[in-house]
């Protein structure tokens, strides 16, 4: 339990079920009377005595039951775990040798005077004094129960540490928090909207906001300048392990700012909550910034996981003059050779080295080349003999590699090449136990390629969203050549984990219409689903740009818990169920019959 | 504009499009180079030179461009009011005479050196400068332009600082933000549920929240003790002048507290924001408690208006002993004879009599006897005739009336005599003057009946909602006569207005169960509405209470506002519709196929 809460009092003097919290008492307390409340953590019986933990929000106390008091101690006898209680009675110091000095209040206990039973509890279906694993679904269907436990207890609070601390850091740079609406239009884009019938409007919808995207740049033209929500965005998402129909973003947008003031402004926030509220140290500050190029070579990600190396080298030019024909063909084909190399390998079996081909393929490699260096400095490998000696010298050069690494090669298209190299750069990541879970790597990506080519539709998409304005000196290339217009976007990404993503916005109505053609936008439909910005852009809107971390992954990676749920007070189950409150549910043929809907029975 | 704000500056010293914000410069400036950013707010062509008073989130500072600066000079012929610009020059003092004592910048201007237009801007649909009457409509479909205009901005502005005084306030105290879901279960009560198709379950559907009740009951037994949220509340009501599909609200729940606790609480932080964030009075501190009994006795209305007096005084038994047949019969018939004593309305012709008289008949009163105290301290009256000397002397005791006071008295049934006089005295209220707009009365109505009885219906309904606590000394009332149970149940009243409502609840599922019996709740309606709920009680369900003050109407109050649309950003109509977005509007088929509904066509 956190200590910064450890010493907080009862909100009134004059409260009947406690004069302290379960966290407050001290050696300083010894001969006072007290009353407790809160709930039975555990019981024990031993020499003769009642020993309860009750437990509240703040802490723990030891109370003792004393046969002398004979009605109290009788009441005492009933206790069970998670029962109400209210208990009052005068703190001593702990026996010699009976002293918790894990607890903050292990130096006393509190011998009970009197007992005020205030509700009794079923034997809960799991325990909560301990944490063992327990079937989720049984967690989720008694949330009130799993949220006593420390683990969930402790997320939940931390949790509002967090939003807390961001609150104030950007109240205090003059950031406005304004709510927008959760009843909407419906703009259909990445994600399917959930609709809402408007009974008003009979066969008319409203839809749950997927991001206050449109109203954070309506409310730029308006002026606010500095703009911030805490703000829930609802996706209907197939289930994927990790998603949630609602999830939670800091949605932030500034005008008259530049790409370098939104990343110090988010950069400083996220020092300050690192540094004040966890143990976790950050790896490099400031955090470096990589354009998305210079990732994808170095570390063919652009999410990387900066807490180690075993960083990409291109050896396309080695590989051009080699005799292995694999490698020339494929860079006389416009690929790419690139390759890691590995300490700490040790022997590979044949196996293993299946093993990692498999892992590569993950990414798309039809091969992965290896190579082990020898004592002598030369390279072992099946195909090692299509390399000269002196080819083989600048492969390990490339590296600096050392007698006994290993160098891995992958050889196709970049596209392949890096999102092969990047599986296995993570799978040794694990293997090799490169990456401290204590040490935080944050960085930017910037230099995103505005447009990305579709090749199953066959057409050019925006990579991130179709208001991010492209760089100044790449306008003219929005008509000759628009794969090659970089955009002003960038991401925070830390530990291989993408936690925000945002850009410059194109403030230029007719910018944005050229962007809309480009992606294959026409008027009409443009109008139809973005009419109100872009009639707002007519209104001298401003430049602007914004971001928007998500706060739940943030919240995951400070807290080392591996999934959404543990950061949620009341999450949904994968299948998007609340299966404590049974929903969603059917409803009453009258309230369909009001919203002018009907429900279609499946005709499969 | 407010000042706090007023020396924000830049977050960033490599800003290319200000250093310093338009509410910045003072005379300490003079001589230096600066470069501003906003709107163009007014423009005045003078003695051959152009003024632009340049405006932003934090203020206006006039610029100046003088035709010596040609090409600059020509370029600023061309500005029109609400164009985005950017502009450097040198900070000048303002010639004597030409200074704006009203304006923080008054002293200075900035004499152009270079001017960047970022955004033209079309003509706005309405002034933006100037505070001139708007069509609604017009506002709210160019919402974006509106609240570019002052007193929307510092709406929206001050807003966000009342929120934030809240969370801090709250924070401090060791409240716990959690946020709970917006998808969850219809349990319809009160008002409408919005629905939510669930694609994955067809002909089954989430509920957006009215309130978070259960889930901030479930925090209580899930032992978070102090839990609170800034809550949006979604109700699916018929368009009343004042209402909104969404509003919000401060949720707040306590564990182990008493009502008196939740009251001081939230006194204490209503008066801190008044007095730390506005300029108006509290009348007085702490603020008055009254009971339900008692305020519906001196002022006829669970929400009086504290601000002035016109008691009501009870004169039944003067009444009972009169000649007077209409007033002996009511009251032989269980009712009462009330009334209140104005001052200075000097004389009232028939006309004006019969106005005040369909007054009270807006809260349901036949007749509304009327008697005017003369020099000699005799009664003026159609009906004095029926009382005697004596008994007008009574009646005139009762309220201390002076000569020249009139005394007006409806007879009936308690409740149709309490809504009557009330409609009166809030009509003389606002005819006489007597309510200062700066003062606020704040006072707490505490004690109410825990049921009412539905005439219509004929049945025994929650007055407030069906988890609300009995007063302990009433818990066997429950079954002997449920109509005569008070209930811990507590509003916050300020100026007439109700700004709050909240209870002690019940944690006790047996004293839940009788409750729901005595309105009619059988077990199995009850078990499949509330479920989770009373299956967590069975868990060691601490006691608990809260409260659920609106935020919109708290803003409303303190900024003087007629009505909800004036301080949230972006409001529905009317007729629930977002103007500017065009939502609710129709969807695609597409999306209703796989939502599992169809759209029921209207047969009329």
């Amino acid at each position: 339990m956190r200590d910064s809460n450890r010493n907080a009092t009862p909100l009134s003097g004059s409260n009947p079920y406690r004069t302290h919290t379960c966290g407050a008492l001290r050696r300083e307390n010894v001969g006072e009377e007290v009353r407790l409340a809160g709930w039975v953590h555990r019981r024990r019986d031993h020499g003769g005595l009642i020993f309860i933990d009750l437990r509240d929000r703040w802490g723990l106390t030891q109370v003792t039951f004393h046969p002398d008091n004979e009605s109290v101690f009788r009441q005492a006898e009933r206790l069970r775990p998670e029962w109400s209680v209210s208990i009052s009675g005068t703190v001593g110091e702990r026996p010699e040798g009976n002293q918790n000095p894990n607890l903050p209040t292990g130096e006393v206990e509190v011998s009970a005077k009197d007992l005020a039973v205030l509700n009794e509890s079923r034997t809960p279906p799991f325990e909560v004094e301990r944490e063992r694993p327990v079937d989720e679904n049984l967690r989720l269907k008694y949330r009130y129960l799993d949220l006593r436990r420390e683990r969930l207890r402790e997320n939940i609070l931390f949790r509002h540490e967090v939003v807390r601390h961001i609150r104030e850091y950007l109240s205090e740079r003059d950031f406005v928090e304004v709510e927008t609406p959760l009843l909407t239009a419906s703009t259909p884009e990445g994600a399917r909207d959930y609709l809402v019938p408007a009974r008003l409007y009979p066969g008319q919808f409203y839809a749950l906001p997927q991001s206050p995207q449109q109203y954070k740049q309506l409310l730029m033209v308006a002026g606010f300048e500095r703009y911030f929500q805490i703000a829930r965005a609802l996706r209907d998402e197939d289930g994927r392990g990790d998603r949630q129909p609602e999830h939670t973003q800091l949605d932030l947008e500034m005008s008259y700012t530049t790409q370098d003031e939104v990343l110090d402004l988010i950069e400083g926030l996220y020092t300050e909550i690192v540094e004040s509220l966890t143990e976790k140290k950050l790896l490099e500050k400031p955090f470096p910034r990589l354009t998305y190029r210079e990732a994808m070579e170095r570390f063919g990600s652009d999410k990387p996981d900066l807490r180690f190396g075993l960083e990409l080298e291109d050896v396309s030019s080695v590989a051009a003059g080699s005799e292995f024909k694999v490698f020339r063909s494929v860079v006389e084909g416009g690929g790419s050779v690139r390759g890691l190399c590995a300490q700490g390998l040790g022997d590979l079996s044949r196996k293993d080295l299946d093993d990692l081909t498999k892992v590569a393929a993950l990414g798309g490699a039809r091969g992965l080349a290896h190579f082990r260096v020898e004592a002598d400095g030369s390279l072992k490998s099946p195909v090692a003999k299509f390399f000269s000696e002196e080819q083989q010298a600048e492969l390990a050069e490339a590296f600096g590699a050392e007698p006994g690494d290993w160098l891995f090669f992958v050889a196709d298209s970049d596209s392949v090449v890096f999102a092969s190299l990047n599986q296995l750069r993570l799978h040794l990541r694990d293997r090799l136990g490169l990456a401290d879970r204590d040490t935080l790597a944050m960085c930017w990506i910037t230099d995103f390629p505005l447009f990305e080519y579709n090749e199953e539709e066959k057409r050019i998409e925006p990579m991130h969203h179709m208001f991010t304005m492209p760089r100044e000196e790449d306008l003219p290339l929005l008509d000759s050549d628009p794969l090659k217009v970089i955009g002003q976007l960038y991401d925070l990404v830390a530990n291989g984990t993408e936690l925000a993503s945002g850009s410059i916005r194109i403030h230029d109505p007719e910018v944005q219409e050229k962007v809309f053609a480009t992606i294959g936008l026409d008027k009409e439909e443009a109008e139809r689903r973005f009419g109100a910005m872009l009639t707002a852009f007519r209104y001298g809107a401003p430049p602007h740009g914004g971001i928007a971390p998500g706060i739940d992954r943030f919240v995951m990676l400070l807290r080392d818990e591996p999934n959404i749920r543990e950061v949620m007070a009341f999450p949904k189950t994968q299948a998007a169920r609340d299966e404590m409150m049974d929903a969603p549910s059917p409803v009453a043929d009258e309230q369909l019959r009001e919203l002018g809907i009907s429900v279609v029975k499946k005709t499969t």
